[in-house]
């Protein structure tokens, strides 16, 4: 790794990906060139991995507080298993084509309803948020209707961290007769959920989130809930999704889903005070910056820090120099160089969304790794202020900030 | 593996699913706890991913002779790949609502068109095959018509082998404006393949049918061909499939493509002839037997043999207890005790179709191995045609020969 050669580097953007664990490598091994079989054969080597797929279907069972095993579909990952709930729930309710869903969704699930707004004849109604990236409920009670088929909700927000109340938001839902999706790809792993005891009737999970694998997902789907597949093939997934099982993926994600369902409530404590650690740091010593996203129900391991008249692009690569991995928005759509959805979406001005920097921590980051943060950041902001135009000395020109890419 | 114990096992179902090569699980274990970074990610944890990514990507191009490497588009599998590709056909082809395929295509075609016939508004021709598992090439030509949108051949069949005359039939195809797809998981990796010389627009791979992970695959699209995703999301495979890049298992599919050319033309030669020893050994010892497919086009590595008056599956269980992991019809279809379809759609008389065996070699596969296979069948076909009613000293009774599932 180019720049960080120097010194050991601080990975701090686990809301795109995280570390496979050691111990999720090593069960996963064994499935790749010992017990290969296929899942859906009869001969030994294919019973052998059957086993090993109930014990990891339950052991995520157990994460999400699933009532039976076979409520969880494995897919290949949360946009998949976004796509299949969304789809699946229009296509059982053909009387119902109204979706709600929120202006700060992922783009698994925004680029999907775009779609269908503009070329399947779907409604789709966006509810906004407030500044601290809390729903605007009112709005959603207005939206919610005997034509809407399906809300989808995120449990929470990979940018800001922010979580919405989605087990009332299920229940208004339901009130509706319309099928409640929760798009928990952030949340599970981090934050303790029971899904038998919501009205979620669907919701979406990857594994590479919570230190297991990439390319692997699932979709719980609460028993009796009508659906329909996105992926047709073979009998796989009880006939709802095709495609042979991924045998040492499915087994690795039991077992992050083991592990993280161990070290839940000491996991939540510390990586809560080594977040809140960072962000009065920051506060204090670098000045015109805010964290955003919802004080008072947050993930425990995401900090989105807005430093204003200063580009977030500019500040990343001085990161990055200094061994420091975060990220500006979601890395799904780091390509493009608009300011982050989430963050227009809270109406938080230009000149600080332009400046967010997402910081997400993880069961692994230490202590040492947020001094150094708190060490090399004040720095690189005012350096970057110093030749910033829009910067004056005396720390305000908001009218003259007007990046080139805006 | 329980019936293993005292032996070594064979495994002869590698059109099921294949060992995936320690030299690919090499390639892989960096990238799942070091360089784990999401390819999306602009610091330098994504960036070295981004590299390695590309060069797996070209791997795949090189074994099936694309000519551009973003004509590949990485998905989570063969079945994904081939849901997407007939999806996509149809979308793009607003005014042509017909799909042409064969009778003996895998699962992930036949039970999509299947669903896309009774509820989406889709005219679907299966066309036939001969005894030989041949395709019924007039039958085709008479379904071609302005309406095609897609026509979907397999490369080469699954459970007999047999190759499809794929360059041929997609001109076929063109010279109606119809889109063509090929089902080429079987034939990756086992055939030479040089697509950019063929008049194929999209075709599916799979990784773990050429020793690679499961859990991923491929599409080909051709430059220039029009295409809408189906799994919606970030910006990812310049968005024709969004959804975090699976890093670890596309960098062993790369490794896989590369080892698989590098030995092709020697493993032809060698499966080739291990094939040979196992089928006329079978005939000659066994009797009452044949082997299925077209004998002068059929992949390197597979046969299926169908031994007249016996059950399929009490044979590979016997065959299991001796140590040798085989199977009847696909492993997709596995659960189901129907004779394989693809067996039926080549008139193969009941009671043959029931006891075909389909034993799938790999470039692993040892002429001991073989040797064990020859040394136990005939033994276990005896037995077993000693305890059966429909089998008589003279050994024919077909009228009788009627089993409980049929």
């Amino acid at each position: 790794m180019k720049d960080m050669t120097e010194v050991t580097p601080v990975y701090l953007d686990n809301n795109a990906t995280t570390r496979v664990w050691p111990e999720v490598v090593e069960a996963m091994l064994p499935y790749f060139s010992e017990q290969f079989g296929n899942a859906s054969s009869i001969h030994a080597f294919g019973a052998e991995v059957g086993g090993a797929l109930r014990q990891a279907r339950r052991s995520l069972q157990e994460l999400i507080g699933a009532e039976f095993d076979h409520e969880i579909i494995f897919t290949s990952g949360g946009t998949e298993s976004n796509n299949t709930a969304i789809r699946s729930a229009l296509q059982v309710q053909p009387g119902r084509n109204e979706v709600i869903t929120s202006a700060v969704e992922h783009p698994a699930i925004l680029s999907l309803v775009d779609w269908l707004e503009k070329h399947e004849d779907v409604v789709v109604h966006r509810i906004g948020v407030d500044k601290l990236g809390r729903l605007d409920i009112d709005a959603y009670r207005e939206k919610l209707s005997d034509k809407t088929a399906v809300v989808s909700f995120m449990w929470a927000n990979n940018e800001t961290g922010t979580i919405f109340p989605v087990d009332g938001l299920a229940e208004l839902a339901h009130q509706h007769g319309a099928l409640f999706h929760c798009d928990a790809v952030q949340a599970v792993g981090k934050v303790p959920i029971d899904v038998k005891s919501t009205d979620i009737d669907m919701m979406s999970m990857s594994s590479h989130k919570l230190h297991g694998p990439k390319g692997l997902g699932a979709l719980y789907l609460k028993k009796g809930t009508r659906f329909r597949p996105l992926q047709r093939g073979g009998h796989q997934e009880r006939g709802r999704r095709g495609g042979t099982e991924n045998a040492p993926a499915i087994v690795g994600l039991g077992k992050a889903a083991e592990m993280a369902r161990a070290s839940m409530a000491e996991d939540i404590k510390r990586m809560t005070a080594l977040r809140d650690k960072l962000e009065t740091g920051l506060v204090a010593s670098v000045g015109h910056c805010f964290v955003t996203g919802d004080p008072l129900d947050r993930l425990p391991n995401t900090s989105t820090i807005a430093f204003e008249y200063i580009e977030g692009e500019a500040i990343l690569l001085k990161l990055n120099q200094a061994g420091i991995a975060a990220s500006s928005g979601s890395a799904c759509t780091s390509g493009s160089l608009e300011p982050s959805h989430v963050l227009r979406a809270m109406d938080i001005p230009f000149t600080a969304a332009h400046g967010a920097i997402r910081f997400s921590l993880s069961r692994e980051t230490t202590e040492e790794e947020i001094d150094r943060v708190l060490a090399v950041v004040p720095e690189i902001i005012a350096g970057l202020r110093v030749m910033s135009p829009f910067w004056s000395a005396d720390g305000a020109s908001p009218e003259n900030f007007d990046p080139a890419y805006a």
